[in-house]
Protein backbone atom coordinates (compact mmCIF):
# COMPACT_ATOMS: atom_id res chain seq x y z
CA UNK A 1 0.00 0.00 0.00
CA UNK A 2 3.09 2.35 0.74
CA UNK A 3 6.54 1.70 -0.38
CA UNK A 4 5.41 1.30 -3.67
CA UNK A 5 5.30 5.48 -3.63
CA UNK A 6 8.46 5.59 -2.02
CA UNK A 7 10.87 7.04 -4.07
CA UNK A 8 8.32 9.86 -4.74
CA UNK A 9 7.50 10.59 -1.10
CA UNK A 10 11.58 10.94 -0.48
CA UNK A 11 11.68 13.25 -3.31
CA UNK A 12 8.48 15.18 -2.46
CA UNK A 13 9.85 15.63 1.27
CA UNK A 14 13.14 16.48 0.04
CA UNK A 15 12.32 20.17 -1.94
CA UNK A 16 10.89 20.96 0.87
CA UNK A 17 13.47 20.03 4.02
CA UNK A 18 15.06 23.22 5.10
CA UNK A 19 18.56 23.77 4.36
CA UNK A 20 21.25 22.68 6.24
CA UNK A 21 19.81 20.25 8.82
CA UNK A 22 20.82 19.39 12.38
CA UNK A 23 23.67 17.41 13.04
CA UNK A 24 22.04 15.90 16.13
CA UNK A 25 21.69 12.28 16.14
CA UNK A 26 18.28 11.21 14.91
CA UNK A 27 17.03 9.22 17.33
CA UNK A 28 13.12 9.09 19.55
CA UNK A 29 9.86 9.27 17.71
CA UNK A 30 10.21 9.94 14.18
CA UNK A 31 9.03 9.56 11.13
CA UNK A 32 10.13 7.05 8.59
CA UNK A 33 9.35 7.81 4.58
CA UNK A 34 6.88 4.74 4.68
CA UNK A 35 5.15 6.08 7.81
CA UNK A 36 6.19 3.81 10.67
CA UNK A 37 5.24 5.35 13.52
CA UNK A 38 6.58 2.77 16.40
CA UNK A 39 9.86 0.32 16.56
CA UNK A 40 10.33 -2.01 19.62
CA UNK A 41 12.78 -4.29 20.01
CA UNK A 42 12.07 -7.97 20.86
CA UNK A 43 15.33 -8.98 21.64
CA UNK A 44 17.21 -9.71 24.95
CA UNK A 45 20.69 -8.49 24.91
CA UNK A 46 23.53 -10.97 24.89
CA UNK A 47 25.09 -11.73 28.20
CA UNK A 48 27.63 -13.90 30.00
CA UNK A 49 25.25 -15.12 33.10
CA UNK A 50 22.25 -15.13 30.48
CA UNK A 51 19.29 -17.38 31.18
CA UNK A 52 19.21 -20.38 28.91
CA UNK A 53 17.93 -23.88 28.26
CA UNK A 54 20.93 -25.65 28.82
CA UNK A 55 24.37 -25.16 30.69
CA UNK A 56 25.76 -23.39 26.98
CA UNK A 57 26.04 -19.61 28.60
CA UNK A 58 27.33 -17.23 26.34
CA UNK A 59 31.41 -16.62 26.79
CA UNK A 60 33.14 -13.27 25.94
CA UNK A 61 36.50 -12.14 25.94
CA UNK A 62 38.05 -8.54 25.37
CA UNK A 63 40.47 -8.30 22.58
CA UNK A 64 42.36 -5.49 23.60
CA UNK A 65 42.03 -3.06 26.03
CA UNK A 66 39.01 -0.24 26.20
CA UNK A 67 39.60 3.19 24.75
CA UNK A 68 40.45 5.96 26.71
CA UNK A 69 37.71 8.11 27.05
CA UNK A 70 37.71 10.43 24.12
CA UNK A 71 40.28 9.18 22.19
CA UNK A 72 40.33 7.49 18.89
CA UNK A 73 41.21 3.76 19.20
CA UNK A 74 39.50 0.01 18.02
CA UNK A 75 38.16 -1.91 20.65
CA UNK A 76 36.35 -4.61 20.73
CA UNK A 77 34.77 -8.33 21.92
CA UNK A 78 35.26 -11.72 20.83
CA UNK A 79 31.56 -14.06 21.52
CA UNK A 80 31.56 -18.13 21.96
CA UNK A 81 27.79 -19.40 21.58
CA UNK A 82 25.25 -21.98 20.88
CA UNK A 83 22.77 -21.21 17.83
CA UNK A 84 19.98 -21.17 20.23
CA UNK A 85 21.11 -18.47 22.78
CA UNK A 86 18.77 -15.80 23.60
CA UNK A 87 16.29 -14.51 21.70
CA UNK A 88 16.60 -17.01 18.78
CA UNK A 89 15.31 -18.75 15.90
CA UNK A 90 14.94 -22.37 15.44
CA UNK A 91 15.05 -23.43 11.59
CA UNK A 92 13.05 -26.33 10.80
CA UNK A 93 16.37 -28.36 10.47
CA UNK A 94 17.01 -28.25 14.14
CA UNK A 95 14.80 -30.60 14.92
CA UNK A 96 14.09 -32.60 11.84
CA UNK A 97 16.72 -34.42 10.38
CA UNK A 98 17.03 -32.69 6.89
CA UNK A 99 15.12 -29.94 7.17
CA UNK A 100 16.16 -26.72 6.11
CA UNK A 101 18.27 -24.46 8.02
CA UNK A 102 18.56 -20.89 8.36
CA UNK A 103 20.54 -20.31 4.86
CA UNK A 104 17.58 -21.91 3.15
CA UNK A 105 14.90 -19.41 4.76
CA UNK A 106 13.95 -16.59 2.44
CA UNK A 107 14.29 -12.95 3.06
CA UNK A 108 10.74 -12.84 2.69
CA UNK A 109 9.92 -15.09 5.65
CA UNK A 110 11.99 -13.32 7.91
CA UNK A 111 9.68 -9.98 7.26
CA UNK A 112 6.09 -10.78 8.68
CA UNK A 113 2.66 -9.45 9.96
CA UNK A 114 2.53 -10.48 13.74
CA UNK A 115 -0.36 -11.69 15.74
CA UNK A 116 -0.07 -11.35 20.25
CA UNK A 117 -2.14 -14.11 21.89
CA UNK A 118 -1.96 -12.30 25.13
CA UNK A 119 -2.07 -14.99 28.05
CA UNK A 120 -0.54 -13.31 30.88
CA UNK A 121 -3.42 -13.54 33.18
CA UNK A 122 -3.93 -17.30 32.82
CA UNK A 123 -0.06 -17.63 32.84
CA UNK A 124 0.40 -16.06 35.79
CA UNK A 125 -2.13 -18.40 38.12
CA UNK A 126 -0.72 -21.34 36.07
CA UNK A 127 2.56 -21.92 34.37
CA UNK A 128 1.96 -24.99 32.54
CA UNK A 129 -1.29 -23.44 30.54
CA UNK A 130 -1.13 -23.60 26.75
CA UNK A 131 -1.77 -21.98 23.53
CA UNK A 132 -4.67 -24.01 22.36
CA UNK A 133 -6.76 -23.99 19.42
CA UNK A 134 -9.44 -21.95 21.50
CA UNK A 135 -7.67 -19.25 21.84
CA UNK A 136 -6.86 -18.71 18.29
CA UNK A 137 -10.33 -18.70 17.38
CA UNK A 138 -11.64 -16.66 20.55
CA UNK A 139 -8.45 -14.23 19.25
CA UNK A 140 -9.98 -14.30 15.98
CA UNK A 141 -13.94 -13.14 16.96
CA UNK A 142 -12.40 -10.52 18.59
CA UNK A 143 -9.88 -9.32 15.24
CA UNK A 144 -10.38 -11.44 12.20
CA UNK A 145 -8.98 -14.14 10.58
CA UNK A 146 -4.90 -14.42 10.90
CA UNK A 147 -4.06 -14.26 7.53
CA UNK A 148 -1.41 -16.78 5.39
CA UNK A 149 1.70 -16.18 6.02
CA UNK A 150 1.53 -14.75 10.04
CA UNK A 151 4.36 -15.00 12.70
CA UNK A 152 1.80 -15.73 15.70
CA UNK A 153 3.74 -14.82 18.89
CA UNK A 154 2.88 -16.19 22.28
CA UNK A 155 2.22 -13.28 24.94
CA UNK A 156 2.47 -15.32 28.38
CA UNK A 157 4.42 -12.34 30.73
CA UNK A 158 7.57 -14.22 30.72
CA UNK A 159 10.06 -12.33 30.08
CA UNK A 160 9.92 -10.45 32.89
CA UNK A 161 11.33 -13.26 34.88
CA UNK A 162 14.89 -12.91 32.61
CA UNK A 163 16.53 -10.75 35.14
CA UNK A 164 15.75 -12.98 37.84
CA UNK A 165 17.71 -16.37 35.98
CA UNK A 166 17.55 -19.88 35.07
CA UNK A 167 15.53 -20.75 38.10
CA UNK A 168 12.82 -17.99 37.59
CA UNK A 169 12.71 -18.51 33.90
CA UNK A 170 13.12 -22.63 33.90
CA UNK A 171 9.80 -22.25 36.33
CA UNK A 172 12.22 -24.94 38.60
CA UNK A 173 10.40 -26.78 40.92
CA UNK A 174 11.32 -28.48 44.29
CA UNK A 175 11.51 -31.47 42.38
CA UNK A 176 13.51 -30.85 39.68
CA UNK A 177 10.47 -30.20 37.08
CA UNK A 178 10.45 -27.17 34.90
CA UNK A 179 7.05 -24.75 34.08
CA UNK A 180 6.80 -22.14 31.69
CA UNK A 181 4.13 -21.94 29.44
CA UNK A 182 3.96 -22.85 25.73
CA UNK A 183 1.98 -24.10 22.47
CA UNK A 184 -0.04 -27.04 22.17
CA UNK A 185 0.68 -29.14 19.35
CA UNK A 186 -2.79 -29.00 18.51
CA UNK A 187 -2.84 -25.00 18.12
CA UNK A 188 0.45 -25.67 15.98
CA UNK A 189 -0.95 -27.87 13.93
CA UNK A 190 -3.92 -25.52 13.38
CA UNK A 191 -2.25 -22.65 12.52
CA UNK A 192 -0.20 -24.74 9.98
CA UNK A 193 -3.44 -26.48 8.18
CA UNK A 194 -5.74 -23.93 8.44
CA UNK A 195 -4.09 -20.73 8.68
CA UNK A 196 -0.83 -21.52 7.11
CA UNK A 197 1.26 -19.05 9.19
CA UNK A 198 4.58 -18.38 8.72
CA UNK A 199 5.79 -18.88 12.27
CA UNK A 200 5.99 -19.39 15.86
CA UNK A 201 7.36 -17.44 19.01
CA UNK A 202 7.25 -17.67 22.47
CA UNK A 203 8.82 -15.35 25.29
CA UNK A 204 9.92 -18.39 27.14
CA UNK A 205 12.50 -20.70 26.66
CA UNK A 206 10.85 -23.19 24.07
CA UNK A 207 7.80 -23.31 21.99
CA UNK A 208 6.67 -25.94 23.76
CA UNK A 209 5.53 -26.13 27.66
CA UNK A 210 8.28 -26.54 30.47
CA UNK A 211 6.78 -29.97 31.66
CA UNK A 212 6.99 -31.10 28.13
CA UNK A 213 8.64 -34.80 27.48
CA UNK A 214 8.41 -35.13 23.91
CA UNK A 215 8.52 -31.68 22.47
CA UNK A 216 5.55 -32.16 20.59
CA UNK A 217 4.73 -28.13 19.29
CA UNK A 218 9.03 -28.74 18.11
CA UNK A 219 8.10 -31.71 16.00
CA UNK A 220 4.88 -29.64 14.87
CA UNK A 221 6.78 -26.71 13.78
CA UNK A 222 9.78 -28.63 12.70
CA UNK A 223 8.07 -31.18 10.52
CA UNK A 224 5.55 -28.29 8.51
CA UNK A 225 8.64 -26.47 7.43
CA UNK A 226 8.00 -23.72 9.60
CA UNK A 227 10.23 -21.25 12.34
CA UNK A 228 9.85 -20.54 15.89
CA UNK A 229 11.47 -17.71 17.76
CA UNK A 230 12.12 -18.70 21.16
CA UNK A 231 12.98 -16.33 24.20
CA UNK A 232 11.01 -13.29 22.56
CA UNK A 233 10.70 -10.16 24.79
CA UNK A 234 8.75 -6.80 24.68
CA UNK A 235 5.80 -8.86 23.18
CA UNK A 236 3.25 -6.69 25.47
CA UNK A 237 4.33 -3.46 23.70
CA UNK A 238 2.72 -4.76 20.80
CA UNK A 239 -0.70 -4.29 19.53
CA UNK A 240 -2.43 -7.67 19.03
CA UNK A 241 -2.61 -7.55 14.99
CA UNK A 242 -0.90 -4.49 12.99
CA UNK A 243 3.15 -5.17 13.56
CA UNK A 244 5.81 -6.02 11.01
CA UNK A 245 8.02 -8.61 12.46
CA UNK A 246 11.90 -8.13 11.35
CA UNK A 247 13.69 -11.20 12.38
CA UNK A 248 17.73 -10.61 11.81
CA UNK A 249 18.41 -14.07 12.66
CA UNK A 250 22.42 -14.62 12.36
CA UNK A 251 23.16 -16.28 8.99
CA UNK A 252 25.53 -18.87 9.83
CA UNK A 253 26.38 -21.78 7.57
CA UNK A 254 24.30 -24.72 8.10
CA UNK A 255 23.12 -23.26 11.11
CA UNK A 256 20.21 -25.32 12.87
CA UNK A 257 19.09 -21.55 14.01
CA UNK A 258 20.41 -18.34 15.17
CA UNK A 259 20.37 -15.70 17.92
CA UNK A 260 18.11 -12.96 16.33
CA UNK A 261 17.74 -9.39 16.37
CA UNK A 262 13.40 -9.03 15.97
CA UNK A 263 12.31 -5.85 15.34
CA UNK A 264 8.99 -4.53 15.12
CA UNK A 265 7.02 -1.92 13.28
CA UNK A 266 3.68 -0.80 13.31
CA UNK B 1 1.31 6.85 5.33
CA UNK B 2 0.25 3.19 6.26
CA UNK B 3 0.91 1.29 9.34
CA UNK B 4 -1.64 3.37 10.83
CA UNK B 5 -4.46 1.59 9.38
CA UNK B 6 -2.31 -1.96 9.22
CA UNK B 7 -5.18 -3.19 12.16
CA UNK B 8 -8.16 -2.58 9.65
CA UNK B 9 -6.43 -3.90 6.76
CA UNK B 10 -5.61 -7.26 8.55
CA UNK B 11 -9.64 -7.74 9.61
CA UNK B 12 -10.48 -6.35 6.35
CA UNK B 13 -8.68 -9.17 3.91
CA UNK B 14 -9.44 -11.33 6.49
CA UNK B 15 -13.01 -11.42 5.96
CA UNK B 16 -12.60 -11.90 2.22
CA UNK B 17 -9.92 -14.51 3.02
CA UNK B 18 -10.82 -18.34 1.21
CA UNK B 19 -11.65 -20.50 4.23
CA UNK B 20 -9.22 -23.46 5.14
CA UNK B 21 -5.93 -22.24 3.35
CA UNK B 22 -3.49 -24.17 1.85
CA UNK B 23 -0.63 -25.43 4.42
CA UNK B 24 1.79 -24.98 2.14
CA UNK B 25 5.26 -23.13 3.24
CA UNK B 26 4.35 -19.35 2.51
CA UNK B 27 7.45 -17.79 0.41
CA UNK B 28 8.42 -16.26 -3.13
CA UNK B 29 6.88 -13.20 -4.16
CA UNK B 30 3.56 -12.14 -2.06
CA UNK B 31 1.72 -9.07 -0.47
CA UNK B 32 2.36 -8.12 3.24
CA UNK B 33 -0.35 -6.19 4.63
CA UNK B 34 1.57 -3.38 4.87
CA UNK B 35 2.35 -3.38 1.50
CA UNK B 36 6.16 -4.26 0.54
CA UNK B 37 6.70 -5.98 -2.35
CA UNK B 38 10.27 -6.70 -2.22
CA UNK B 39 13.04 -8.28 0.36
CA UNK B 40 15.90 -8.34 -0.25
CA UNK B 41 18.87 -10.08 2.06
CA UNK B 42 21.54 -7.66 2.56
CA UNK B 43 24.07 -10.35 4.87
CA UNK B 44 26.61 -12.43 3.40
CA UNK B 45 26.06 -16.10 5.03
CA UNK B 46 29.01 -16.53 8.21
CA UNK B 47 31.34 -19.26 7.14
CA UNK B 48 34.66 -20.49 8.99
CA UNK B 49 36.91 -19.17 6.07
CA UNK B 50 35.41 -16.21 5.00
CA UNK B 51 37.04 -13.46 4.37
CA UNK B 52 37.89 -11.00 6.78
CA UNK B 53 39.86 -8.02 8.44
CA UNK B 54 42.18 -9.68 10.16
CA UNK B 55 42.71 -13.32 10.84
CA UNK B 56 39.94 -13.49 13.44
CA UNK B 57 37.53 -16.05 11.42
CA UNK B 58 34.81 -17.35 12.61
CA UNK B 59 35.18 -20.70 14.35
CA UNK B 60 32.24 -23.53 14.41
CA UNK B 61 31.58 -26.80 16.34
CA UNK B 62 29.14 -29.33 15.98
CA UNK B 63 27.49 -30.20 19.58
CA UNK B 64 26.07 -33.66 18.45
CA UNK B 65 26.09 -36.17 15.39
CA UNK B 66 23.06 -34.69 12.66
CA UNK B 67 20.15 -36.57 13.27
CA UNK B 68 18.96 -39.30 10.63
CA UNK B 69 16.69 -37.98 7.94
CA UNK B 70 13.72 -37.25 8.73
CA UNK B 71 14.03 -38.16 11.95
CA UNK B 72 12.60 -35.80 14.87
CA UNK B 73 16.03 -34.85 17.43
CA UNK B 74 18.23 -31.94 18.06
CA UNK B 75 20.88 -30.29 16.09
CA UNK B 76 23.03 -27.54 16.42
CA UNK B 77 26.43 -25.86 16.42
CA UNK B 78 28.73 -23.65 18.51
CA UNK B 79 30.30 -20.36 16.74
CA UNK B 80 33.05 -18.29 17.67
CA UNK B 81 33.36 -14.87 16.74
CA UNK B 82 34.04 -11.54 16.63
CA UNK B 83 31.67 -8.58 16.73
CA UNK B 84 33.32 -7.80 13.51
CA UNK B 85 32.74 -10.61 11.25
CA UNK B 86 30.68 -10.89 8.44
CA UNK B 87 28.70 -8.24 7.59
CA UNK B 88 28.18 -6.28 10.55
CA UNK B 89 27.51 -2.91 12.58
CA UNK B 90 30.39 -0.82 14.07
CA UNK B 91 28.78 1.23 17.00
CA UNK B 92 30.62 4.28 17.63
CA UNK B 93 32.28 2.82 20.70
CA UNK B 94 34.35 0.59 18.53
CA UNK B 95 36.24 3.35 18.10
CA UNK B 96 36.06 6.46 20.43
CA UNK B 97 36.37 5.81 24.26
CA UNK B 98 33.27 6.12 26.03
CA UNK B 99 31.31 5.95 22.69
CA UNK B 100 27.66 4.31 22.20
CA UNK B 101 28.18 0.34 22.28
CA UNK B 102 25.29 -1.87 20.96
CA UNK B 103 22.49 -1.81 23.74
CA UNK B 104 22.42 2.10 23.91
CA UNK B 105 22.10 2.26 19.79
CA UNK B 106 17.71 2.84 19.59
CA UNK B 107 15.71 0.40 17.77
CA UNK B 108 14.41 3.57 16.10
CA UNK B 109 18.59 3.93 14.64
CA UNK B 110 18.42 0.33 13.37
CA UNK B 111 14.92 1.16 11.12
CA UNK B 112 15.76 3.57 8.66
CA UNK B 113 15.35 4.34 4.59
CA UNK B 114 18.47 3.41 2.70
CA UNK B 115 20.07 5.55 -0.27
CA UNK B 116 22.20 3.91 -2.62
CA UNK B 117 25.45 5.60 -3.74
CA UNK B 118 26.68 3.27 -6.91
CA UNK B 119 30.39 3.61 -7.72
CA UNK B 120 31.15 0.07 -9.61
CA UNK B 121 32.24 1.93 -12.88
CA UNK B 122 34.52 4.04 -11.41
CA UNK B 123 35.70 1.05 -8.23
CA UNK B 124 36.48 -1.58 -11.17
CA UNK B 125 38.61 0.86 -12.84
CA UNK B 126 40.48 2.39 -9.75
CA UNK B 127 40.60 0.19 -6.76
CA UNK B 128 41.39 3.32 -4.29
CA UNK B 129 38.05 5.68 -5.79
CA UNK B 130 36.22 6.90 -2.55
CA UNK B 131 32.91 8.51 -2.17
CA UNK B 132 33.37 12.33 -2.02
CA UNK B 133 31.38 14.87 -1.54
CA UNK B 134 30.84 15.44 -5.41
CA UNK B 135 29.25 11.99 -5.56
CA UNK B 136 26.81 12.92 -2.97
CA UNK B 137 26.09 16.48 -4.48
CA UNK B 138 25.44 14.77 -7.93
CA UNK B 139 23.02 11.54 -6.52
CA UNK B 140 21.13 14.56 -5.14
CA UNK B 141 20.75 15.94 -8.27
CA UNK B 142 19.10 13.27 -9.66
CA UNK B 143 17.31 11.75 -6.92
CA UNK B 144 16.68 14.30 -4.49
CA UNK B 145 17.81 15.80 -0.86
CA UNK B 146 18.94 12.91 1.19
CA UNK B 147 16.23 13.25 3.95
CA UNK B 148 17.62 13.57 7.94
CA UNK B 149 17.89 9.84 9.32
CA UNK B 150 19.04 8.13 6.15
CA UNK B 151 21.19 5.21 5.83
CA UNK B 152 24.03 6.19 2.97
CA UNK B 153 25.03 2.85 1.47
CA UNK B 154 28.30 2.64 -1.08
CA UNK B 155 27.88 0.24 -3.79
CA UNK B 156 31.26 -0.54 -5.07
CA UNK B 157 30.54 -4.04 -6.37
CA UNK B 158 32.99 -5.44 -4.09
CA UNK B 159 30.76 -8.00 -2.63
CA UNK B 160 31.23 -10.62 -5.54
CA UNK B 161 35.18 -10.54 -4.57
CA UNK B 162 33.62 -12.69 -1.35
CA UNK B 163 33.69 -16.34 -3.35
CA UNK B 164 37.34 -15.17 -4.45
CA UNK B 165 38.33 -14.88 -0.04
CA UNK B 166 40.85 -12.64 1.46
CA UNK B 167 43.46 -11.79 -1.21
CA UNK B 168 40.35 -10.47 -3.99
CA UNK B 169 38.85 -8.72 -1.32
CA UNK B 170 41.43 -6.90 0.41
CA UNK B 171 42.72 -5.83 -2.91
CA UNK B 172 45.89 -6.98 -1.97
CA UNK B 173 48.69 -5.88 -3.61
CA UNK B 174 52.37 -7.56 -4.52
CA UNK B 175 53.78 -4.91 -2.39
CA UNK B 176 51.55 -5.71 0.49
CA UNK B 177 49.58 -3.02 0.24
CA UNK B 178 45.39 -3.00 0.12
CA UNK B 179 42.93 -1.67 -2.49
CA UNK B 180 39.34 -1.41 -2.12
CA UNK B 181 37.12 1.79 -2.16
CA UNK B 182 35.46 3.70 0.56
CA UNK B 183 34.02 6.50 2.16
CA UNK B 184 36.61 9.80 2.16
CA UNK B 185 36.09 11.79 5.57
CA UNK B 186 34.89 14.98 4.07
CA UNK B 187 31.78 12.95 2.22
CA UNK B 188 31.33 11.63 5.49
CA UNK B 189 31.63 15.09 7.40
CA UNK B 190 29.25 16.54 5.16
CA UNK B 191 26.28 13.73 5.28
CA UNK B 192 26.50 13.83 9.02
CA UNK B 193 26.73 18.09 9.30
CA UNK B 194 25.02 19.03 6.37
CA UNK B 195 22.28 15.57 6.25
CA UNK B 196 21.66 14.39 9.45
CA UNK B 197 22.37 10.94 8.32
CA UNK B 198 21.71 7.81 10.40
CA UNK B 199 24.61 5.76 9.28
CA UNK B 200 26.90 4.47 6.74
CA UNK B 201 27.34 0.82 4.82
CA UNK B 202 29.85 -0.33 2.67
CA UNK B 203 30.05 -3.58 0.82
CA UNK B 204 33.10 -3.69 1.16
CA UNK B 205 35.64 -4.88 4.48
CA UNK B 206 36.07 -1.23 6.20
CA UNK B 207 33.96 2.37 5.52
CA UNK B 208 37.83 3.94 5.29
CA UNK B 209 39.27 2.37 1.97
CA UNK B 210 41.72 0.02 1.70
CA UNK B 211 45.04 2.34 1.14
CA UNK B 212 44.05 4.25 4.42
CA UNK B 213 46.53 4.20 7.08
CA UNK B 214 44.83 6.94 9.68
CA UNK B 215 40.90 5.25 9.18
CA UNK B 216 39.77 9.15 9.27
CA UNK B 217 36.37 8.15 7.70
CA UNK B 218 35.75 5.58 10.95
CA UNK B 219 36.56 8.75 13.07
CA UNK B 220 34.23 11.27 11.49
CA UNK B 221 31.32 8.58 11.60
CA UNK B 222 32.05 7.43 15.33
CA UNK B 223 33.16 11.08 17.09
CA UNK B 224 29.15 12.14 14.69
CA UNK B 225 27.59 8.92 16.88
CA UNK B 226 26.72 7.25 13.79
CA UNK B 227 27.12 4.03 12.94
CA UNK B 228 28.67 1.82 9.88
CA UNK B 229 27.94 -1.13 8.59
CA UNK B 230 30.66 -3.23 6.80
CA UNK B 231 30.61 -6.23 4.30
CA UNK B 232 27.05 -5.34 2.98
CA UNK B 233 26.11 -7.56 -0.12
CA UNK B 234 23.12 -7.27 -2.56
CA UNK B 235 23.27 -3.52 -3.00
CA UNK B 236 22.53 -3.74 -6.45
CA UNK B 237 19.77 -5.21 -5.79
CA UNK B 238 18.28 -2.14 -4.22
CA UNK B 239 16.55 1.02 -5.99
CA UNK B 240 18.85 4.12 -5.34
CA UNK B 241 16.36 5.45 -2.65
CA UNK B 242 12.99 3.90 -1.61
CA UNK B 243 14.43 1.01 0.63
CA UNK B 244 13.70 0.64 4.03
CA UNK B 245 16.61 -0.89 5.80
CA UNK B 246 16.05 -2.61 9.04
CA UNK B 247 19.43 -3.60 10.74
CA UNK B 248 19.28 -6.72 13.23
CA UNK B 249 22.65 -6.17 14.87
CA UNK B 250 23.68 -9.41 17.54
CA UNK B 251 22.21 -7.19 20.77
CA UNK B 252 25.92 -8.27 22.74
CA UNK B 253 26.36 -6.68 26.05
CA UNK B 254 28.85 -3.69 26.00
CA UNK B 255 29.44 -4.74 21.97
CA UNK B 256 31.19 -2.35 19.91
CA UNK B 257 29.54 -3.90 17.21
CA UNK B 258 27.69 -6.88 15.98
CA UNK B 259 27.57 -9.52 13.12
CA UNK B 260 23.88 -8.16 11.29
CA UNK B 261 21.56 -9.64 9.40
CA UNK B 262 20.50 -6.54 7.10
CA UNK B 263 16.93 -6.83 5.16
CA UNK B 264 16.14 -4.00 2.90
CA UNK B 265 12.09 -3.73 1.91
CA UNK B 266 10.50 -1.47 -0.61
Amino acid sequence: MCLHGTGETVRSRTEGAAPGAASAPPSGARSWPDGFGRVVDLSHTISPGMPSWDEEKPVRESLGPPTPEGEFGFYMQRWTLTEHTGTHLDAPGHVIGGGRLVPDITPEELVVPAVVLDIRERAAEDPDTTVDVDDVLGFEREHGRIPEGTAVLMCSGWSTKWAEGDAAVRGLASDGTWHFPGFSPQACEFLVERRSVAGFGVDTLSSDPGNSTDFAAHEVIGRADRWGLEALTGLDRLPPVGALLTVGVLPGLDASGGPSRVLALW
